[in-house]
Parts: structure tokens; C-alpha cells; sequence
């Protein structure tokens, strides 16, 4: 049992918690609790280390039996060990630290995809994803401006998505709106400004829902090159919707609208 | 200028910050930063205390001279006792202690309501009253487990819907809407089993949409005494989307989609 808040692997899962750049260059992230690490194994992540506490093995002793057996490395905590690495209040004692590996995807014509651009709260960001799994959404492009995918708050807030959908994250929106428009494959920018009510809006034929950022929304040359600009009506005084509020209901409105 | 942090309406502000209870006891909430407190002042809340920084006044000089004319009272604070009060991290200088008065709010035939049962995410709570006043809803309707509608976190989601959408707080959301139905008021309880999708149902009339507790969702009797269930169907593998997220997409439907 490792007990020592010292330990080389201790210290790299806290360091994985809390810095991107950690993340990056290590090429690792991390789940915590046991849900999320439950996910992770079903949804076949490469999990470099399972960490646990004797007690949450005997709590969990199903999702223990799972995580053992498909980790490649395994070790039992002291709960200081757990409370120096986690986040959360109460962690429930269960931990893994995974491997990036992000498959390759691609934007296939008659798909439906969300981009967001320059999202910087990690809440929004879980939000989108685990709101675009829901309702079916084939993949997710997001802008390297947008806060880390892999930051714990965000892998929590996906509700495991991060495990599951396919995403890329790309230097520039409007670079591949217009290769995709290229290829003949739509893409909607969600606009305030000079657009068409979504509801008067032909999304039969799939392509990219694009989200902008939260203060700003999406910038003016990623609405240049979209092939069509759409907005939400309002009646309120709010100046705006949230921005996972917004994406819900645009995603809504792409996925499961009837024509 | 207050330079004390043990002023007594220092000690008050920080009160009011922290604790529910004492926001229930002293009858204030609190409101920071400029845009909330412009909104506070333009929809005419009932500021008792404006508090500001030099700087900030200098910085924002007509959002301050609108707050100067509506408030009750108002002082210049020093930075640090600004910074005891406020629970964000970089305040804008800009603090006003408001009067909970909640106006009495009716529900009516043929309007649009939202009502939440059990919501104890802030975050959430703030978002779907942000939601319902951009998309139109005529009230919310809070049963009294909710978390605290006048948390600092809660009023800084809302973006000032706070002060602007009618809101009724009651003890059982099942009583109210049994009592609805008698007036011949339909009630929309969105949960995931037996019910129906929402977008064959019938929104015309208006009447209540009922969203449930972030992991649990409506309890059984709410439901039970609803005139109606819907869902929204989901494809993906995500169990359920976040409360906000679908609050936002059953909202728009009510208000918005075209029959």
C-alpha cells in the first residue's frame, strides 16, 4: 500500500490534476470516484494505474474487481494519499490515471457535429459533451482555445462522453468550416446577428453546429465562413442564453427536431 | 470610507454572503460586481447599501451614479474590506445589500411556467432562471428544498433574472399542482419513464413544466400528481442529460417550438 504522499506515482497523479501542461506532456489524465472510473474501464480507456483505498475496494468490490483487472498497473492508498490527489471533498476512494490516446476523426458528410469555440469554463465544456452523447451527436470539434477537455472538472462534467465521443480539437474553426463547406458538408453558426431563426432552418442534412465563447461568442471569421448563421429567438431581457443552455437546445434542435 | 473589516455593515455584508440562514433572518441578499448591480438598480430591487471602492466609482462612473441615486443608503469601502465581503476572486469594486421582497406571484391559465423541484446545484438553479427569462417562461416555481435562490452563486447565474422573473417558493410542488389541475391547468412532469415524447405533446395551452433533483429527478408523488409526462428522447448513452441542459431544451419547446 503505498502511504507515502512522496510516492513518484502519487506525485504524478496530483501534478495530472492539477496542470494541464502536466497532462500534456505527460500524456496522462485522470478519473476520480466510481462512476467515472467504472466508464472508463467499460468504455475500454487505457488505464496506466488504478489507485484505491482498502475501504472503497470493499465498498465497490464489482467495480474494484473490474478496474483490477483491466489496469495495467494497480495499488492500494491511504486515504491521505487519496485526499492529497483528489479534487472533490468527500473522493470515494477509487482513482485512475489514463493514457491520452485520442482516435483519429473525421467529419463525414449526412453526420452531425458540435464545435465550440474558445469555451473556457469547464463546467460548459462537460456540460456540451455529455449533452451531445445524449442526444446522439456524432462528434465533437473543439478549438485548442477552449479550456482542457482532459481537466478534471471537465471529465467529471461529461459524465464519462469524454470516454466515448469522438472529438479533435483543431488550431482554427474557420479553417476547417471552409474545407468542409469545400466538401460540401454544412456548417451553422449560432449568432445573434443577421440569422435565420433555427426553427425556419433545413438541419436534415447534418453537418456542424458551431458554439462560441461564453462572454464573446463565436468570432466574426468563424461566422464569415459558415455556410449558414442560425440563432435561438428570445423574448426575455437576458442578453443571452448560456452557453451549454444554448448548445442544448441548438444540439436539440440538430438531433431530434422533426423536418 | 470603511476601512474596517469589523464595521458593523461589513460584518453583515460578509453574513449575508455566507449563509442562507442569515440571508433568511436579516431579510438582504447581495449583489456584486457592475453588471448585476446596474441590473439591481434598472429593475428597480430595493438596494439598503451600495458599497464601492474609490476606484471602482472613478472606473464606472455612470453604472455608479445610477447606484448612488437609487440606493438607500451608500459608502466607499477600502480594497481589502471589498475583498472580505466578496466571494469572487478579482471584484470589481461594485457591492449592493438588496431587501428580499419577494412580490406575491399567481399562477394563471394559458401562461408558462417552470417549476423546480429539489435543484441543489447553484449553478444550475442560476442557469434555469437565466433560461426561462430568455426564452419567455411567465414565472418560476422553487419547491423549498431547492438550494437557497438568493446564494451569491445562484444570483450571479440568474444574470439578474432574479430581480425581474416572478418566483414563488412552496413546500410541496405535488399540493400546487394537484390544486392547478383542479383550475384546469395542465402540468408537464418531465421524467424518463412512461411518458411521452416530448415533441408529440401538446404545449399549446401553457400550464407547468416540471424539472426533478439533479440525481434523483421528480419524486414519484410530484409526477403522480401531474396532468402530463413527457420526456425528451435520447439517443446516446449518457443516462440523463444535467438538469440545466434539459431544462433549457423542455423550456424552449414549451415556449417557443411552433405547434
Amino acid at each position: 500500500m503505498i502511504s507515502s504522499r512522496d510516492n513518484p506515482t502519487v506525485k504524478l497523479a496530483a501534478k495530472l490534476m492539477n496542470s494541464s501542461s502536466a497532462r500534456r506532456e505527460e500524456g496522462f489524465f485522470c478519473a476520480e470516484g466510481v462512476r467515472l472510473c467504472r466508464d472508463a474501464a467499460e468504455s475500454g480507456a487505457d488505464i496506466q494505474q488504478y489507485l484505491y483505498t482498502e475501504q472503497a475496494a470493499k465498498k465497490y468490490p464489482k467495480d474494484h474487481a473490474l478496474l483490477l483487472s483491466v489496469s495495467k498497473n494497480s495499488s492500494a492508498v491511504s486515504q491521505s494519499v487519496l485526499e492529497k490527489i483528489c479534487d472533490t471533498k468527500s473522493p470515494q476512494g477509487l482513482f485512475c490515471i489514463i493514457s491520452i490516446s485520442q482516435p483519429e476523426m473525421t467529419v463525414k458528410p449526412g453526420c452531425r457535429y458540435v464545435a465550440a469555440e474558445d469555451i473556457r469554463d469547464p463546467s460548459n465544456l462537460g456540460t456540451i459533451l455529455r449533452t451531445a452523447e445524449a442526444l446522439g451527436i456524432d462528434g465533437v470539434i473543439l478549438s485548442d482555445e477552449c479550456c482542457d477537455i482532459y481537466s478534471p472538472k471537465v471529465v467529471r462534467g461529461t459524465m464519462g462522453a469524454v470516454f466515448r465521443l469522438p472529438f479533435m480539437i483543431v488550431p482554427d474553426l474557420s479553417d476547417l468550416v471552409r474545407e468542409l463547406s469545400e466538401r460540401g458538408i454544412q456548417s451553422f453558426a449560432s449568432t445573434p446577428r443577421n440569422a435565420d431563426d433555427i426553427r425556419n432552418t433545413d438541419l436534415s442534412n447534418g453537418g456542424v453546429m458551431l458554439i462560441g465563447n461564453e462572454g464573446n461568442g463565436l468570432q466574426d471569421k468563424t461566422i464569415n465562413a459558415c455556410t449558414h448563421r442560425v440563432m435561438i429567438p428570445m423574448k426575455g431581457r437576458a442578453e443571452s442564453l448560456n452557453a451549454s443552455a444554448a448548445a442544448a437546445i441548438l444540439m436539440y434542435e440538430f438531433c431530434l427536431t422533426k423536418e
